[in-house]
């Protein structure tokens, strides 16, 4: 199904009902509003003028559309600011981040919970048994414009209660940080201070303890908001829409909050967020990189329980990233078909009209700006539409043959202690999952100690520290696993494990890591043996009981394997890379199709999805039949067989 | 004529005799001197010690020098801003920027406007009818070092104030500004913050608002202390000396307070600050870009109402480029007739003698460092002098067959919102001015509503807001115009205009814009027709009702005609651009000379002048009568004809 | 002799024993402890605990070790800084720089200088006289992670103290610097600010001498410290462990308070901080460059009146580089030989066993991360301490047949003035350094001023300002001097001199400087004569009495001779360098071997080494008698022969 992003506030009221009806006429069935309208709701303190809204959701709901209501806490406004200053999150230089945008407060100010207590609690008594309202959003995009870290008095009260509750004791707390180093042991847990503005490099322990500690006050925010929606809200369901590439909270631990994830695709601005190289970026400019969208859909398919939304679709150019070119003509249409082939319920486009004014108006919408009239996403958008309709309801998504475990605390750790300046998790995650990809097979993304029962394939581009947990579904898994560089590097606080690297996954690899090398642009090994390719950025010296196969050119280890536990001692270059992926699946039993790089598919039940990214045609390899397409998959077009 | 920049207070009084008769043997007529004394003048609270002054201007007036007088006010004093705190300014972050070097002071601080108010009038009550003080300058380089912006809480007070005045009540700010967007409305003035240290981009409306607000504080200012001058100097002219590149506030409005214009020019460390490639900052590294130096001049002609001075001449190497080469021997020498070939009437070097002490201790003078001994430049200002005297008096500037519509605001919206990060709007003008002049064509640098009447040609590189008297020029002109990229694109409050871009364009050019694309380094979209080439970096997806000149490689319109008014809907590179305006000279019915990259030419009255800054010589097109050189034209040579 | 850095506080009380004499057993001689200890000797205010230290020494001592203990002020306890954040230093932004890490303390703040006196006073006076502590450490690594410098209120009072004494009165710091310049005068020297937080560029002789006088805190803390441990450890040596790249004080001036010097050295982590090209970094990244460790015990061994240590060796991969790579097997034996070589007493490697916790985490040590197991770095240290064993004591160092005079205030002075971007003290030396060291020739580092008498050849490669002590060394010396570009350009307050550049020198050198020209990458200029190369970065016009060995393309002089004090007008590219070292060898009539870029020789009394850096062996041109590795050198390995 169909939606869009709807703000009734930015426009007179008399064009609503127009708006609605062509929103139906276009094929879409749910709008999401609400979200930034505070200033609208309550204009100054204990005054109410919800009355706009109530006409509002009426109109749409006659319409016959189904609503989401967002929070409107991400834009508190500014008188409340004035009255609670303490509410503003700090940068880590020690400035107060202002008002002037949105997303201006802390998670740890106490003012902030009441106040945001305070406005669910009236939207969502008002509206919770609204039979037009059929969800929830929380707020928007946590995390967005690095807001997940502050580092005010607020935030300084409330990690120190944090450590108190984690640590109970100072003693406890200079152990865990093995804070006797450079002497930095506290006396009380009052004497801690955040792990900003020091002479030079903090505690990494600390680090991760902050880290841990924002990434909780946003799940346990989020909580609180969601727990006053179900109290009010009852049968609604409550979703958060997530924004991809951002980290710095556990979207798993937010994720268990909701009923399903949400989250926002921008395929080409991200083209120039993801670390790419001048030529990915200049290849993809105007039509994304084919794995950064489905990346996300597949990771928020796993923080959804196998449920997800794309409540923000790219319709157009935009207006964020340092250059935003038109998208190709298609594009739109094959983003959204992608979506669905990657099982999302919805697929919801941002925003319905190009607003003329403020900080967005250069962001495409489904129609001009300011006017009645189809943009080229807004037709893009109609055709999947009537596709979409003669297609008919789409079949479950399915169990993906491959695993891939992904771990925020990862992205973390390694961002504290990179070691090498270009060893960046997310990178490589992306590299393994496009390579994986490559090979014509689904993915599914899990958290760390998730059951890995039912895989053919489980694949760890780096999972820093193991826990229990984790290394029960590894041993427990019947499917082969690969293990990427620093699995198993670190425990719990932070440390080297007492038994080196990789900790609790020695018994199962028969590896033990003597010494790391991170390799500056120019540095690079060869690796020969069973795959081959060269190790570049980072190279582990390992030994090893299990079996090798391929070697660096010193002779040392660089993949091993111990009944079916791989492990690949380096970060592979595209050649060793593919070598290694083609490797795994031939171990795992899994076939494989050599896609060219502009190519994907993907399986929604039993319907198969071909998306050509690129500028030249693609012979669909199938004896299916063709429900939408050809079998020439040309430039921007999709194809769907069963 | 020329003149120079001279600091009797750097040197003992003895040798300002010494100096005077110098200056007047090397064949200079005028002076510069005062605008950074004030703590010799004012060493402490209303201990005034005049009395150097008082000897200085005479013995300098004796000599028979012309005596142009700098109100001191770009160096407050320490012990004014140790009782006045409060005139700092501050930067973007919040910090104050202290004492200890110039231009310490915030337009918008009481306490300063009454200081300055105190020693201009001091200053000029006691000079104002000396016979010696031919003229004024008021302060010194408004602007320079990013001083135009304070963000400071006397800076916060006087936005509040001019948008009081402006909107008149917080409704139609909200309106304005489309403040509804993120819940931004206020419900007061006073809750209005300065457009800085907001979590993510501020409203684009407000930082034009307060862009506009700190233009207009400097032309205020200015005023203030022309309007003192004006009292009790009456007679005397008064100008001030502007910088090159910079665009923060609107030269054209400070200009119609003065009687004519002056600026500095340091043709060299320009080469630095402008973005041109690493191999065109090679190239011209030590003689600097042919048309850097010519722009300024035709720019500040205009903002002078068709006079101007160049104050400060650079001399030699200069101190505060990233590099700082020697000139080419010549240089010195080309560039002062260059400027008096596009009007000039006063070249003045700064300075005098290289000063051996403090910041400027490596900014070549007339004079090596501390010594009565001619630098390299001090005897191409000689020989300048000497060749001026026997050319006799140049004859007046006429209008030139080009004018360029030049316009502050367009900088400022375009640095607001680039939507693609190489969209500079200086550059983009000069590389228009550049393909101009290598046809051999004289230039006039217009603001936008100034009367085009006379021109055979206009040039609109980019014009975001059309005002309506912008459009009555436009739509009255008789020769043929020529708009770039964004023009009409937006309204007074940074609005899309609701019949989309070109706005109140639209009638004149039968265009409607319906979508824009940033393009990263590395897109490039090919441009065929009667005019062909690329387009890079910005492109416009536009329909049209008027003649399509050339396409773009998917068909659509990208250089357009109707009645005469053209559009080109993109950034064009060398080709396109050259190209381009090849083709209007032929639709003017200009006649052009192709001129190598080295080589310009320049007419004032009857003269014509040509000039080469290249490496190759050049053979000059002419059957006139030769004044100055020949008609082999060498490197850093100069010929004059009529 | 060999040693190590040991943490007893890092680990239980049950392994130190087992630690020491594993120390011994490896052939370690040597034990420094204790410098960062403070949070365990005094946990809180007055409670002390130094139990434990008792012990920990004496089980070190009973191993027959030889401790050096260090003075813990390098880490303030965190109950200091929260009853006394007066000792925190501040950043040039005027942020405080907190605690978290270490370092964290401004030199000026006079409750740390009552603390440091009172903490190191309690550690002398029970450790003075113990038999086992042979010798002590003041404080660590001055001035690492830009700790020299602090901008805070505490400096600001301390640095108008010093201008106090300086220049006496107002007037006399106002004609020092040149302060009627931009109106900076002041009436007293409580208007005297820090030179940062300024609009734009502060005056320079303010740098210079704010500069000074954080130079001089440096060496006043480190001589109160001295003072107290020569009043309470009679007989035992003091120094401080310097860390090279660090320019920002005056080594020599700390060094005259010391017994002998000794410093860090991590040849590796330094390849990125050097101004090396990108393809040098990835040829060096295994080795290190194969001058940088040579070059700092040549200046360490200057600065410790000819004596000093390798306090912290490199023994594997460190964690601070931005990439981190593990050294080719051989390079830890190689670089301890080679401290050894270049007259080190003792080579101390840093640190005992890698810590699996902390900061320092991924700092190799001589055993695993917590494990008694050696390291490769252990195994090589063990290799070395058999080898020195067996080849006996080594005998004294000799005096060099070169001379390098450094300059710490040159440093200063012209990163305060580049005036070129790339005009780098720093590298200007190491490549004069490299070039004659590519010659076979050993060289001593030295201090302005200091007798030059015994040299067969003297290089300057910058002196900003020559002092009248080292123009009597210059003119008495008997060896040809080469100085290099800039030399005597500035006098004692940053003037450039009345009779313009040399200065001092214009007798010795015949010359005079009347322009400088600093050129960007892609301006050269050829240099031809004598010698023949290219100009780079920095060219002198000057006019001489002398000799004119070489002369730029448009014939002015570049290389000069006068009664053996030669000039070189340039920054010089490879060739030219090389051509202009040969020449002075050629006059100063030493023999020469050209050495390949990977290897290097060096003496030590009737000793000659040989080390390889590189991938191809080296034929050493010897008939000596080989003591250590053989006449065919390999890679990464070492020879000695007398």
């Amino acid at each position: 199904m169909l939606g869009v992003c709807y703000y009734p506030e930015h426009w007179p009221e008399s064009r609503w009902s127009v708006d609605a009806h062509r929103m139906r006429e276009l094929g879409l069935t749910h709008v999401r509003i609400g979200e930034f309208a505070w200033s609208r709701l309550e204009p100054s303190r204990d005054r109410f003028t919800f009355d706009w809204l109530d006409r509002a959701i009426d109109v749409l709901h006659k319409a016959g559309l189904k609503i989401v209501l967002g929070t409107p806490t991400a834009t508190p406004p500014k008188w409340l600011i004035d009255a609670h200053p303490d509410i503003l999150p700090y940068d880590e230089q020690g400035h107060v981040r202002g008002f002037g945008s949105r997303r201006h407060y802390s998670f740890s100010s106490g003012t902030w919970w009441r106040e945001s207590a305070r406005i669910v609690e009236i939207v969502a008594r008002r509206y919770g048994d609204h039979p037009g309202v059929v969800g929830w959003q929380t707020d928007n995009e946590y995390g967005c414009h690095s807001t997940t870290v502050s580092w005010g008095p607020e935030d300084r009260r409330a990690f120190r209660q944090w450590l108190r509750r984690r640590y109970q004791t100072p003693e406890r707390l200079n152990e865990a940080w093995g804070a006797v180093f450079w002497s930095m042991e506290v006396n009380s847990f009052d004497e801690v201070e955040l792990p900003n503005q020091a002479v030079t490099e903090v505690n990494p322990a600390a680090r991760l303890d902050f880290q841990r500690f924002c990434s909780d006050q946003v799940a346990a925010y989020d909580r609180m908001q969601v727990d006053i929606l179900r109290a009010h809200a009852p049968g609604r369901f409550i979703t958060h829409n997530f924004m991809g590439f951002i980290t710095d909270f556990d979207h798993f631990q937010v994720g268990a909050n909701l009923d399903f994830a949400s989250w926002d695709s921008y395929p080409i601005g991200f083209v120039e967020r993801f670390p790419f190289t001048d030529a990915e970026r200049a290849l993809w400019a105007e039509t994304s990189h084919p794995d950064i969208a489905p990346f996300h859909h597949d990771l928020y398919r796993g923080v959804g329980h196998g449920r997800f939304w794309v409540m923000e679709q790219q319709p157009g150019p935009v207006n964020w990233a340092p250059w935003n070119p038109v998208p190709k003509p298609g594009m739109v249409r094959l983003w959204t078909w992608e979506a669905l082939a990657h099982g999302a319920d919805v697929v919801s486009y941002f925003r319905w009209r190009q607003a003329p004014f403020a900080q967005e108006q250069m962001h495409a919408g489904l129609n001009l700006p300011g006017l009645d009239e189809w943009s080229v996403g807004g037709r893009e958008a109609g055709q999947t539409a009537d596709e979409l309709a003669a297609l008919g309801p789409l079949p479950d998504t399915c169990r993906s043959p491959v695993a891939l475990v992904y771990d925020y605390a990862t992205a973390w750790t390694t961002a504290i202690q990179p070691q090498g300046k270009d060893f960046c998790y997310e990178e490589l995650v992306l590299r393994w999952y496009e390579a994986v990809r490559r090979l014509g097979l689904d993915i599914d993304v899990v958290p760390p100690g998730a059951s890995l029962a039912g895989y053919a394939l489980v694949l760890v581009p780096s999972l820093i520290h193991v826990t229990p947990a984790a290394l029960t579904a590894f041993a427990t898994a019947t499917a082969p696993v690969l293990y990427g560089p620093r699995t198993g590097s670190r425990d719990d606080t932070f440390r080297i494990p007492d038994t080196l690297p990789p900790g609790p996954l020695a018994g199962l690899t028969g590896n033990r890591v003597t010494q790391v090398a991170s390799l500056r642009p120019g540095l690079a090994v060869p690796v020969e043996g069973t795959v081959s390719g060269t190790a570049i950025r980072w190279r582990e010296h390992l030994t090893t009981t299990g079996t090798v196969l391929a070697r660096f050119a010193d002779g040392d280890p660089a993949f091993t394997a111990t009944n079916g536990h791989h492990c690949l001692a380096a970060w592979p270059d595209e050649a060793l890379l593919s070598a290694v992926m083609h490797h795994m699946a031939g171990v795992a039993g899994l076939p494989v199709v050599d896609l060219p790089a502009h190519v994907r598919l993907r399986r929604r039940g039993d319907l198969t999805f071909a998306f050509n990214y690129g500028t030249e045609d693609w012979l669909v390899p199938t004896q299916g039949t063709l429900l939408l397409g050809s079998n020439l998959l040309k430039p921007q077009e999709v194809s769907i067989w069963r």
